[in-house]
């Protein structure tokens, strides 16, 4: 862990104020270069009781234009926060390119205030310190400058700090029977406190430790290392950017998925008396499961993806028929609007995980980072192929909380495309569903099956598995899908 | 109140799936045209017990394509819906242009539900209707197409209804204890939506009762007010298109605004001593102001308005060092969105109200409307002239929530204005606060003074006054701010 400087010897009013022009001018010159540059800043304002984590996000905050911060503590979740993974407030909470975000404790006060309370057990803490490191390291990698500030007092500082504090009838009123209980287990605190930060002290997202004994120095000292680390991300980036590129994106991974892909048959047949018959069945027990899994307070998250024109809108029409509509919301996911684009590529998902109790039906979703973005270059090798373990992260997280993820493939020959493209074609009323673009996809078909293929290997977990859908014929394949989604259901609600 | 046609006599099954495939086939198309068209569609399905709201809107979802529509029912508000103004959670919850919103019950359903409950009492229903008279105005007038429905039984007709569901072991559970009540209290519901209904039947947002009674037919009769309707809405809009838009923007509607404007003294005087002594008064004293108001859930909003270059910056950045940076959020009003451009243009201010006790800054506001927006031509003038109304119930709303709303406009002369934008250019680090777009407002100096007179005049409500800050010397400017920040405060916490 790096210390940084400041706090051993007292600094002199004067010699502060003689620094603060210089400073203050830096960070606005920092704040206008950050305007125009694609990621974000995320700082962490952590720290001991008395440390000062209210006060010196507040000299900072009144040293930047606050036009460009927002500043954020997380309280008590609210009623909608409880209802969805734990990551979803820290999510939602995220600034957007250009800006900065001050974190006062953020993820890390709940996990370290529910150890203090004995409230989470050792494996929950692991647990908790794992979610962490996967956020940072997704937001790191995704370019956000992530700065960690901890600000430490030893024993006596903190006593001596808490009694000055409590002694001015100005600040009175910020110290809190809680703060001295703080300062009585200390040392356990400090325990706990130290595992975390060794915990979360990681590459793209290292833990400085400030002294918090001396205000001035203090302040001094995280406006510093906010200039110092945007140098040198500026730094590293310019770096990245002119790094090679020479990854294909056609080269298999793991090309066990895409043997799975090509062995699957595809030409059932099924009469319409018998679909008929067995849909209102399968119809009929899906209604009482979703029911079922609603009263239970699990919500579950549909995922459609397949080749164009597989019937992903005709059995999202049929699934739905079965919920009641006041329950359900279809997201249709197509090009991400200015505000999604200045967010990590799953912050768009994240926004419409469910309530409790609620079911999301995804027509295409975050898949499209490891298909289409792979395939079309709209994200690096290096991006594409982090988020096979994003994408398993998120769907862990959703289905931790109790979520359960159907996922769905709906897999045709490249020949049934074909005739029902040009069915389209010849249909007044289905033109508008083709387009150029579906041309054009369709000549990559063999570069798709490679990227679909990899998917079905790498994202294919038994929290979340895939299932595979032959959709060369329409009626077999609906049947399919409502079988298996009542099957996963049953299987997941009775654990 | 139009009824539409249906249920009197029998649909057999026959005759109704004989015009299901034509009717779908429309219903297609119109999403397909929809998707296209510059507008929303709010659908609300209300009416009483028994009358097959769930029904029929699950019926009406499986024949729209699911990916174009949201149908929501508002049950408990959640706690981040409580602290905020009744309206608030439905206007996040509106679709964008392009979709369909479908609503169960919607703002009507409270309403009704209190008063049969007796908790909403004469005057407060009447307060309740007219802001929704409001919102379905703004809504319309923006040019969403709203559709209501009320599905209508007599009270032996719904008598029999929820005895049949009762019978049936697969509906029993839909018919609770609260049905039944509303059946024994049938002739007081009905008297109350009559009342409703009478007064929330406007243009732009008509009522069509529809006959319960016949499931086939309610049906059919919802499906076909909702084509015939789209049409008609589709014809009046071209109409609406070609009409004239021969006003000027710069011909003032309230004269005696630009008066005050033009009569205010600019060029005081302040002394930097006397400045800063004042000053650290005064920001102790709304800090005080801003806790005390947090402690009883008030919040403050606060709006910046003024010339480029009058010093909106410099005055949020004092006054925001009087709050705590984990309280207050300041929102810098620039370019909306594509999902903002979306909806409404107050959406995007609605959406950041705080949540009780916290703070917002909008340093420029929903006053860019009458303001760049009409000048500009980005607003037709039907758009504008309908602003002013619209903004002064948007604060209406905002303080009858125990809001408090402090609105600023900084006044410079026109010469303060030239030699400020010299200087920044003339200084490096300034540089970016200076653009062609800033000289090209400046030549529309007088059309402005127009528009900003306009506004002080229509908008000055005794809720929310503006208050006028001579802003030629920038330590006076800033110093008005904060003591009349701290007047109206203190006023607004004694009420």
């Amino acid at each position: 862990m790096p210390k940084a400087s400041g706090g051993k010897q007292r600094l002199s009013k004067k010699a502060y104020e003689a620094k603060l022009p210089a400073l203050r001018e830096q960070l606005v010159q920092l704040q206008v270069k950050l305007k125009d540059s694609p990621f974000k800043i995320v700082l962490i304002i952590a720290g001991v009781e008395g440390g000062g984590r209210g006060e010196s996000i507040n000299t900072l905050s009144g040293w930047l234009d606050p036009r460009g911060v927002e500043t954020f503590s997380f309280h008590q979740a609210t009623d909608e926060e409880r209802e969805r993974p734990l990551m979803w407030r820290f999510w939602r909470s995220l600034p957007t390119v250009g800006r900065i975000g001050i974190y006062a404790g953020s993820w890390y006060t709940e996990t370290l205030r529910e150890e203090a309370e004995s409230a989470k057990t050792g494996p929950d803490l692991e647990l908790g310190l794992r979610r962490i490191r996967h956020f940072e390291k997704l937001l790191s990698d995704n370019g956000t400058l992530i700065i960690k500030v901890w600000l430490h007092l030893t024993k006596e500082q903190q006593r001596d700090r808490l009694r000055e504090l409590g002694a001015d009838e100005d600040t009175a009123w910020r110290v809190s029977e809680s703060d001295w209980h703080a300062n009585r287990i200390y040392d356990r605190l400090a325990r706990t406190a130290g595992h975390i930060i060794k915990e979360t002290h990681r590459r793209g997202a290292p833990w400085t430790i400030v002294d918090a004994q001396d205000e001035r120095a203090r302040n001094l000292t995280i406006a510093t290392l906010l200039l110092q680390r945007f140098r040198e991300h500026e730094r590293a980036r310019t770096r990245l950017q002119s790094s090679g590129r020479a990854v294909t994106a056609t080269t298999p991974l793991r090309p066990s998925g895409r043997r799975r892909l090509l062995a699957l048959p595809l030409d059932q047949h099924l009469a319409e008396p018998e679909y008929e018959e067995k849909r209102e069945k399968w119809l009929g027990r899906l209604n009482r499961l979703v029911r079922e899994a609603s009263s239970a307070k699990r919500s579950v998250v549909f995922v459609f993806e397949g080749w164009d024109a597989a019937g992903k809108g005709g059995a999202i029409r049929r699934l739905a028929s079965a919920i009641d509509a006041r329950d359900y919301r279809v997201i249709p996911v197509a090009k991400p609007t200015d505000e999604e684009k200045s967010h990590h590529y799953l912050w768009r998902f994240w926004r419409h995980v469910p309530r409790a109790g609620l079911v999301t039906i995804y027509d295409r979703s975050w898949y499209g980072r490891v298909l289409v973005e792979r395939l079309e270059g709209f994200a690096r090798p290096d991006e594409w192929k982090r988020a096979f373990r994003e994408i398993n992260d998120f769907e862990q997280q959703l289905t931790e909380h109790g979520i359960i993820v159907v996922k769905f493939w709906m897999q045709i020959s490249r020949d049934e495309q074909l005739r029902r493209f040009r069915a389209r074609e010849a249909t007044r009323y289905k033109l508008h569903k083709i387009n150029d673009e579906d041309w054009r996809n369709r000549r990559k078909w063999s570069a798709y099956e490679v990227a679909v293929g990899d998917m079905l290997a790498l994202t294919n977990n038994a929290f979340a598995p895939w299932h595979l859908i032959p959709s060369n014929n329409k009626r077999h394949a609906r049947l399919q899908i409502l079988k298996l989604a009542c099957q996963q259901l049953t299987t997941a609600l009775e654990t």
